[in-house]
């Protein structure tokens, strides 16, 4: 026998009721997105690798899935360099082609390729699987879904509170009960700046990002090993200890950055976004962390993440405002603001919590068995009455026993089934079994052109 | 400035309003797949080269895209073998997955490895891409969907009726006028067999599988040129020019075939099949056709193939029963039935004749002019109104000039504008314009809760 078939490390298959249970994220999710005024777009699984390279540090390039050049993909290789090969290189002359690693790069390239159709500001949706050529473990995948939504070509924070709103929207038709946190980039400018350490806005930000795992002590070590001088750490500390609510926070901050222009525009931006957020009612809880910071050189602006408070499994959703997504393709001045779900966290939390809806199910509604040519032909036939009134229905394909067939919707989970047997041939009638409670109804065939679930025992 | 970016030959970006059309048709396709009992699942894009090899005819092994290896891929390269590098072998060290290059493939890959966790018969479907590094020319990609749906483990022609019906009810709900061509094997082999040619069945088969493009003349030069004898030819052209109705076709070809157990087994499952699909009553035409082939090797029962009607693009659906899918697994004995819509040709169809409702479009339904920061907040508070009634609303993000977003409206085919000014505040009322009519109306925002598309102008 030849051996068991394998799926590439990292990959998934998905069965029919996980199929159920992630369209049920999707559809959401894109339901969602379109009530909010998004348009969805696609863009091709593969990429020119040009287009890709450069574009998520060194680390990403190497992450990157490379296609092998179609035909002669040896053409353009000289033996020579083959003797001590450099692996970037040669990787490039082998490959035209890669596979998408994120879906804002694609975006990007997207809005410049086809910016002469593209009315702003352009609010677009996009839910397509990425690759990354990472070491998986549990919850990281090398092929995953990203679920992104972006307004590009406006700087107004009303698309801050729309999408905030969006994720609230998704999170309480999802059940999930979640904490958004929110950041301004300006803020920690501000910090950086009034602290006296302008020039180590990075380290100080990559630092106190990990004051939830490491702890504020820990956090302080770190600063001074990173060159942060032991005074501007000492004025850290109040900042890093802010508590009461948003308002207290933001008055707080607003003391703290009296001084720094820049810090008092992201302490503005953030009163702002929070007001309009807090005024118009929502599920989540908003609460301002100063030590979110979530790829700090891509943001420019407001910093969203958002946690589940009922799994311990990081961040579910996030997000920011950036100014210049498109100057890597020679368009720049465009700025814009976004979030992405992470579908698959948020069905590893739907999962873990057990948060499905009780009707999620992907087996058919109603098994006809099989007795033989006549009556299947019968059952074939009201069948499609009931698949005209949105009631999905087969007739079991083989004439074999009855109990085998009772068998298969059992297993299956089948909640009705259909008997036509002679019997009920001759009388024109159909019995049908609820599966679950072992109820039975004889319903006239006639009745079948209207016949809904209701109307079933 | 960069050079403008593209995306690789072949492959697609798609902009809302072509999402749109194609959701519209796969959401029809997926409907109908649960309908009818299907259960969908997904593989991943990659799978093992070992999977994908060896399946497709040495054509297909060259047209699989093969994903370089990370980290050192050079490594079990030997030098020696760069100097006159056989490429095949070159590229399977240098490449350990691939993409997928249909649907059958990796659902033999799955129906093996998962096969503890599947009850038969097993009904399946799959919406997704694949890819092929075809030459690309018009209407050929190298990516394209593919939307297949199989019954595994049940040798019963009810499977064929179903799928039968299953195309009607697609064709029907997308209006495409069409003619489903079906055909059988066996009816191939004893046409063979009486001839006096049963070995010649692959070449008599691909030659008549030309008739439609060639003609009856040059198909039997081509006979006779791959060595099947002129007395056979001579035998074999009353079976081409067959005529009349299924039935009378099918009786000729019982009389023909009479002495061919084969022939004769194939004339009797497409009596049932066809008598069966007839007597359920049906939109597509039906005609049996003996020069149907479609990939010979492959089937075994049943020949599908459809036709549109109205439009010369070739087949938009095809399938047939076969009789080993998971053989080459080393899981004997499975077989199944199966049907394939090309969603890309059937794109083309509908843009073509222009078959998209006239309700489909990728547009918001509700604007809400931007008069500033209190109105547009009172604004974003409707919105979440509407959205909870299932409409899609946005508020427009900046407070720029009136005529720019009415120019937005119009653009984008918004069908109503809201507009809440500084009197419509004060008063609690919000004005509505319909912008296809010009008609307006000015309703309270208490009414919002419950606002329905039809209580609009």
């Amino acid at each position: 026998m030849a051996q068991k078939p394998s799926i590439p490390k990292g990959t998934r298959d998905f069965s029919p009721i996980e199929m159920a249970r992630r369209n049920y994220i999707f559809d959401t999710i894109r339901e969602a997105f379109r009530l909010h005024g998004f348009h969805q777009i696609e863009t091709p699984a593969m990429e020119n690798l040009s287009t890709l390279l450069g574009k998520y540090g060194e680390e990403g390039d190497r992450l990157l899935f490379k296609i092998l050049n179609s035909g002669d993909f040896f053409k353009d290789v000289d033996p020579s360099e083959l003797q001590d090969p450099n692996l970037t290189r040669l990787a490039t002359k082998l490959c035209e082609k890669g596979l998408r690693y994120d879906l804002t790069v694609p975006f990007a390239r997207y809005v410049v390729q086809h910016r002469q159709d593209i009315q702003m500001p352009f609010k677009r949706f996009q839910i397509q699987p990425v690759w990354r050529a990472d070491r998986p473990q549990k919850g990281r995948y090398r092929e995953f879904y990203q679920c992104d939504a972006d307004v590009v070509g406006s700087d107004s924070l009303h698309n801050e509170v729309e999408l905030l709103g969006l994720i609230d929207y998704v999170m309480r038709k999802l059940k999930i009960r979640t904490r958004i946190l929110v950041n301004n980039r300006k803020v920690l400018s501000g910090i950086a700046e009034v602290i006296g350490e302008p020039d180590k806005l990075i380290d100080i930000t990559v630092a106190i990002d990990k004051i939830d795992k490491i702890g504020l002590d820990a956090v302080k070590e770190e600063l001074i090993e990173r060159g942060v001088s032991a005074e501007a750490v000492e004025k850290l500390q109040p900042i890093l200890e802010l508590k009461g609510s948003n308002e207290e926070k933001l008055a707080r901050l607003g003391e703290i950055l009296k001084d720094s222009e820049t810090g008092l525009k992201g302490v503005e931006e953030l009163q702002q976004v929070i007001g309009s957020f807090e005024s118009l009612g929502h599920d989540c809880e908003l609460d301002l962390d100063v030590s979110l910071a979530r790829g700090l050189n891509y943001y420019t602006g407001t910093i969203i993440e958002v946690k589940a408070l009922d799994a311990q499994i990081g961040s579910i959703t996030g997000g920011g405002r950036y100014d210049n997504l498109t100057g890597v393709f020679g368009v720049s001045g465009l700025s814009g603001v976004g979030i992405s779900f992470g579908a698959d966290r948020i069905y590893d939390v739907l999962n873990t919590l057990g948060l499905y809806p009780g009707s999620l199910s992907s087996a058919v509604q109603v098994l006809f068995v099989n007795f033989g040519p006549e009556e299947a032909l019968a059952s074939e036939g009201l069948a499609r009455l009931l698949r005209d009134n949105g009631i999905s229905a087969m007739v079991y394909p083989e004439a074999t026993k009855m109990k085998k067939q009772m068998g298969f919707a059992n297993t299956e989970g089948i909640p009705f089934v259909a008997i036509v047997g002679e019997s009920e041939l001759a009388e024109k009638r159909v019995t049908v079994k609820n599966m679950g409670s072992g109820e039975q109804k004889s319903i006239p065939m006639a009745d079948f052109a209207s016949l809904t679930i209701a109307g079933m025992p």
